[in-house]
């Protein structure tokens, strides 16, 4: 009998289970075609005897132990919907479903409320860390219920990554929180690479090769930008292409794909009355990559001098520092809007701390991040954390200066101009929204607030 | 008997049945309220002859000539939906409900279905103007079926706007076409408005008082930004405050609110693939503009130098026309992907053409944008039309400086800098997503596209 049983022998699937394995426990897996489950086992070596694969859903079912627990990695959406209504019938009271895909957390909190109406429990749980990270130790982000989580603690907490010791796995809330939360997350990850990206870019057009960007990037790893999507640019910009020897990033089409989660974080965010706009902008560029034919024509049509921006290294360093603190500040936002929204009582330095290892956004700064939240930020705003208004202070007139050089030569900046938008933006007391509210009184009869006065719903001369 | 009623007798609702009866149709018309239907009809004057009020709603649809037609404008949400579920018991097969308040376009399609499955009729309208376009001729969006619009086409016509005599009124697609088009005008609406706000606080921050700037604004809507929100943008700034004198913009609080048009405009882009960079930041701007306290906070956090941006108000003037024309786009192409994904078969240039009078975002560009389109976009973009071509390469150098000075002083230009960014992105042939996709690759095994060769699924040598 297994532990645990994991259905759906995709790439991270598989990883889990050996995983699993490879943590001394036993784990049932199945695939909807069998040979796929063979495969996985077949190529498991010694842990294959951990491993006790099923051709059908009720063997698979009747090879755990009561109370069950099923974990479910397959494609998000119809193929999650139709797992967990087949397992419905074959499980028993107080045996647990687990969705550990990505998953729209709206689609969680119905199905965690379907499956708790039939006496079994649920937790959607955001697993990131891609292939690697789900084989050798992910970042793990529980959503549910405290007593559905009990039975698989010791299961998640070995397979996770560990941060100086630390799991970097936790329960987080009820319901949606774990895949809100891991939403959130892969938000962050899309500006993390767009401003990687955008800084790439103003390389490349200064005429670096991919060899001195490579170096770049290992130098910057080594220090306050110190990540892993920092860690991988530097191996990626260094890597050649297999069949043509050139290097990599040179034979790929720059149109890039999405899954959703950058998008869902961004509608998410609004439906809060909340505006991610770092996330936005990552999200708007993958949107516009697709748009090559359109791109071709537009450069033909309004060419760029040929002039590069100049800008210094450590400008470019200091730069991309800033623009991450902003964007994970406006993350943290985010995810506080929406605990108090959906009353999960998120714990965002917990948070923070289960992204320091395992996860594609992983870095340096989450530990200090985490540490700030802990004393508590000044109107919610990391950016307004002790820790952190000097490092703003000192990398911010980088920011600055990094954007304007590039805007002057026509470069494509928008996750770093967003960036320091939002810093202007919310670091300015009176705003500009004062004429944007009698615009509205002056055509709809809005109505507006006074400076001198508490109430609302007053107009302007016009008005008579 | 009425030709067509109005229940709903809000700001808006009154302003319309006025209109109808000034173009001289008999209109029914009821309100939740008696007391409120009465004041109306007591403060019509003359039109008050073919106002025809009743108590409850069976009585005003007595009142009604068969097939009876029926004009909603109430607020959005429950109170339509309850009006509605009134309505359909006291209606007969083919008479015709209307909504033509703001609505989601998603709840405008069900509806559509429930109200057609009891043997009814059912228009989505977009009514944009304010109550002053309500009352004397606003630009009228419709959608629906056409068999469900011949009955009040020409109340519609009648009593909508006229540019050079042509109505600002038209059948524009099925189910929620109407109120979709109506959304997207009001997400433009948001990102101009929030460009005249950037361009007042640059100015605001150079020292011109509020009659410099008004006469300014006075001397540009004379010019090529002429335009309903440049016209009333001038008189507000010119406008004192009844009670201290001072000018009134300088007695509001600022801090906007949102009736959830703009965000909405924004979101139904993200599931659309689209982003609408423009109207995203104002929507954000108006976010941030909630954050009072936390904006008093930043600012004490993080002082800006007390210089300000030198800008020519020529330069400034330029800068708002190009990332007009560049917001109208991004807006044209949202229409566009919409109409394609819901099999509308938008007349986009239509759209632009009913846009020229009557509602919030009239311009004199609107007849250009309308006169291109006809002639057939680029890749579906405006910026791409051989008439705007010459004005962006005359145009976007000015928003470049403005932008680039208002930065380089820590002004925020939110809007200004998110329409250079989709100019500087959209206008490079090779962008830096083929990085992006080369970090998906990495540490998901997503796999990419290569530019020398066609299929997908390629994978980078770290896939060993």
């Amino acid at each position: 009998m297994a532990r645990i049983g994991v259905t759906g022998m995709g790439t991270m699937g598989a990883a889990l289970a050996l995983n699993i394995a490879d943590n001394g426990f036993d784990v049932a897996v199945h695939n909807r075609s069998p040979e796929r489950t063979q495969a996985v086992v077949d190529g498991a070596g010694a842990l294959a005897a951990r491993l006790h694969p099923s051709d059908n859903l009720e063997d698979f079912v009747a090879s755990l132990e009561v109370p069950r627990a099923v974990l479910i990695m397959v494609n998000a959406g119809a193929a999650v919907e139709s797992v967990i209504t087949s397992l419905i019938p074959l499980l028993d009271r107080d045996d647990l479903i687990v969705d550990a895909g990505n998953a729209d957390f709206n689609d969680t909190r119905r199905r965690a409320d379907l499956v708790e109406s039939k006496g079994l429990r649920y937790l959607g749980v955001g697993v990131s860390g891609g292939e690697e990270g789900a084989r050798f130790g992910p970042s793990i982000m529980v959503g549910g219920t405290r007593e559905a989580y009990a039975p698989i603690k010791d299961i998640v907490e070995a397979i996770a990554a560990k941060f100086e010791g630390d799991p970097c796995a936790d329960f987080l809330g009820a319901d949606g929180a774990g895949h809100f939360v891991k939403t959130v997350h892969n938000g962050i990850e899309y500006a993390d690479m767009q401003l990687i990206a955008e800084a790439y870019g103003l390389l490349r057009a200064d005429g670096r090769d991919m060899d001195q960007m490579a170096d770049l990037f290992a130098v910057w790893n080594a220090g306050a930008l110190q990540s892993y999507l920092i860690e991988i640019t530097a191996e990626i910009l260094k890597a050649k292409d297999r069949e043509t020897g050139k290097p990599v990033v040179d034979v790929i089409l720059d149109q890039a794909g999405q899954k959703g989660t950058g998008r869902w974080t961004v509608i998410e965010a609004l439906k809060l009355g909340q505006s991610a706009t770092a996330i936005e902008s990552a999200v708007a560029a993958r949107s516009w990559s697709a748009l090559r034919d359109t791109r071709a024509a537009a450069e033909a049509t309004y060419p760029r001098d040929a002039s590069a921006a100049r800008i210094s290294d450590a400008d470019m360093e200091a730069a991309l520092l800033a623009s991450r603190i902003i964007t994970y500040g406006q993350g943290m936002a985010l995810l506080d809007a929406a605990s108090t929204n959906f009353e999960w009582s998120l714990d965002l330095a917990r948070v923070a701390e289960i992204w320091r290892a395992g996860c594609i956004i992983r870095s340096s700064l989450l530990d200090d991040i985490s540490a700030a939240i802990r004393k508590g930020l000044p109107h919610g705003q990391l950016i307004l954390a002790p820790s952190f208004v000097t490092l703003l202070e000192d990398n911010v007139p980088a920011l600055r200066r990094v954007v304007i050089a590039a805007m002057a030569e026509g470069q494509s900046v928008p996750a770093l101009a967003a960036s320091l938008s939002f810093f202007d933006t919310i670091r300015r007391a009176r705003g500009t929204t004062d004429l944007i509210q009698a615009q509205r009184d002056f055509f709809g009869r809005h109505g507006f607030q006074r400076l001198d006065r508490t109430g609302d719903g007053f107009h302007g001369p016009w008005a008579d």
